[in-house]
C-alpha cells in the first residue's frame, strides 16, 4: 500500500524471486495530510479507490481474496498496469501537491509575508492544505515517481505559458475567459462524477 | 466590495469628484465558487476579513460608521493602501486561483485524462474546488489585477525552477525535504494562526 507501484513491483521481483506472484502491489488513495495513529479512522477506506497492480503471474484466485477484503472495508477496486497508475498518480495527486508546496514556499519568502498570509482566506486553506503533508513522506514519492513526475512539470509549465500569454494580452480577454471557462466546467463536471463536490 | 482597490479608488476620484471622500472602497475576504442568490448565507461575514481602503481625505467618522457596520456583521476591519490590498491578494487568492484552473486545463487536455480523474481523491478535490469558479468574474479580477498577477506570477515560477532543480537531482533527496519542510511548518503555522486548519 503506496504511492508509487513500478519500483515496489520490481523490488518484488527482485527479492521474492519465484514467489512474487503471491505478492499484490496496491494503492488505496485515501488519506489527508495527517499521518501516525492519532490520524486513524475506522472508516478511512469507505467510498475510496483502491488500486491493484497484480503480476501477469498472480492466479485469479489469489486476486479475487485480496479484491474481496478490499471490498469489505468499503473500497472499489480498479486493476491497473503499474506504469499507467505511476503516471496517472504523478498527475492527480503527486503534481498536486508539488504545485501547492511550491506556491506555499513562494508566499512565506516575500517581504511582506505576514501581512499577505493575514488576507488568506478559505480558497488559499484549500488551495494549500495539502502543502502541510509529511516532508519525508513526500520527498520519498516524488523521487520514487520522478520520471512521471518531470513529464508533468513539463506539460504544466507549457500549459502556463499559454495561460501567462492570455493574462498578458488585456486586448483580448476572451482568450482568457475560454481558458477559466473550459477548467471550470471540467472541475464541475469532476465535482458531480465523483461525488466530492 | 470587491477584490481588486487600486482600479476602483482611481475611478471614484474621476467619477464621484468632490464627493469621492464619501465612498470607502472595501474588500470582504469571504465567499466561495458559488455564485448567486442560492449561494446566500447569513453566517457568511462572521470571523472573516474585511479590508477598506478609505481615501487620505475621508472623515474619521465616516469610516468609523462603516467599521462599525462590519463589525456588526461580524467582520474584522483593516485599513490598508489600495497597491498594498491588490499584491497581497494577487499573491493569496488571484495567484492560487490561476495556477488551480491551469492546473485543471493541463489535467483535461491529456489523452488518459478519464483515467486520472477517476483516480483523484480528497487532495486533488481541495486544490482544485477554486478552479470551479465563475469565468466571468476571474477573467475581471485578473485583468483588473494583471500588474501585479504577472509579478506575483514571475517569483512563482522562479521558486518553481528551484524547486524542479532540487527534484532533478537525485544524488541530493535532502535539498527537496528541506524545501517541502519549509512549505510544510508554513502552512501548519497558519493553520495554527489563522484558525482554518
Amino acid at each position: 500500500a503506496g504511492s508509487t507501484k513500478s519500483d515496489v513491483a520490481r523490488l518484488a521481483r527482485d527479492i521474492l524471486g519465484d514467489r512474487h506472484p503471491q505478492f499484490i502491489p496496491g494503492h488505496p488513495v485515501a488519506g489527508s495530510e495527517m499521518t501516525g495513529p492519532e490520524a486513524a479512522d475506522p472508516l478511512l477506506y469507505h467510498g475510496c479507490k483502491v488500486v491493484l497492480t497484480p503480476f501477469d503471474e498472480t492466479p485469479g484466485a489469489v486476486q479475487h481474496r485480496l479484491i474481496r477484503i478490499w471490498e469489505a472495508c468499503g473500497a472499489r477496486v480498479l486493476l491497473m498496469d503499474p506504469v499507467a497508475h505511476d503516471q496517472a498518480l504523478a498527475s492527480v495527486s503527486h503534481l498536486p501537491h508539488f504545485l501547492s508546496a511550491v506556491y506555499m514556499g513562494q508566499v512565506v519568502r516575500t517581504q511582506d509575508a505576514d501581512t499577505r498570509l493575514n488576507l488568506a482566506g478559505t480558497g488559499f486553506r484549500d488551495f494549500t492544505r495539502i502543502a502541510a503533508g509529511s516532508p519525508e513522506v513526500w520527498r520519498d514519492i516524488f523521487f520514487s515517481n520522478r520520471a512521471a513526475m518531470l513529464r508533468e512539470l513539463d506539460d504544466f509549465e507549457q500549459v502556463l505559458k499559454i495561460w501567462r500569454a492570455a493574462l498578458e494580452d488585456d486586448t483580448h480577454p476572451g482568450t482568457l475567459e475560454a481558458l477559466l471557462d473550459q477548467s471550470a466546467l471540467a472541475r464541475r463536471f469532476w465535482g458531480g462524477r465523483s461525488q466530492m463536490p
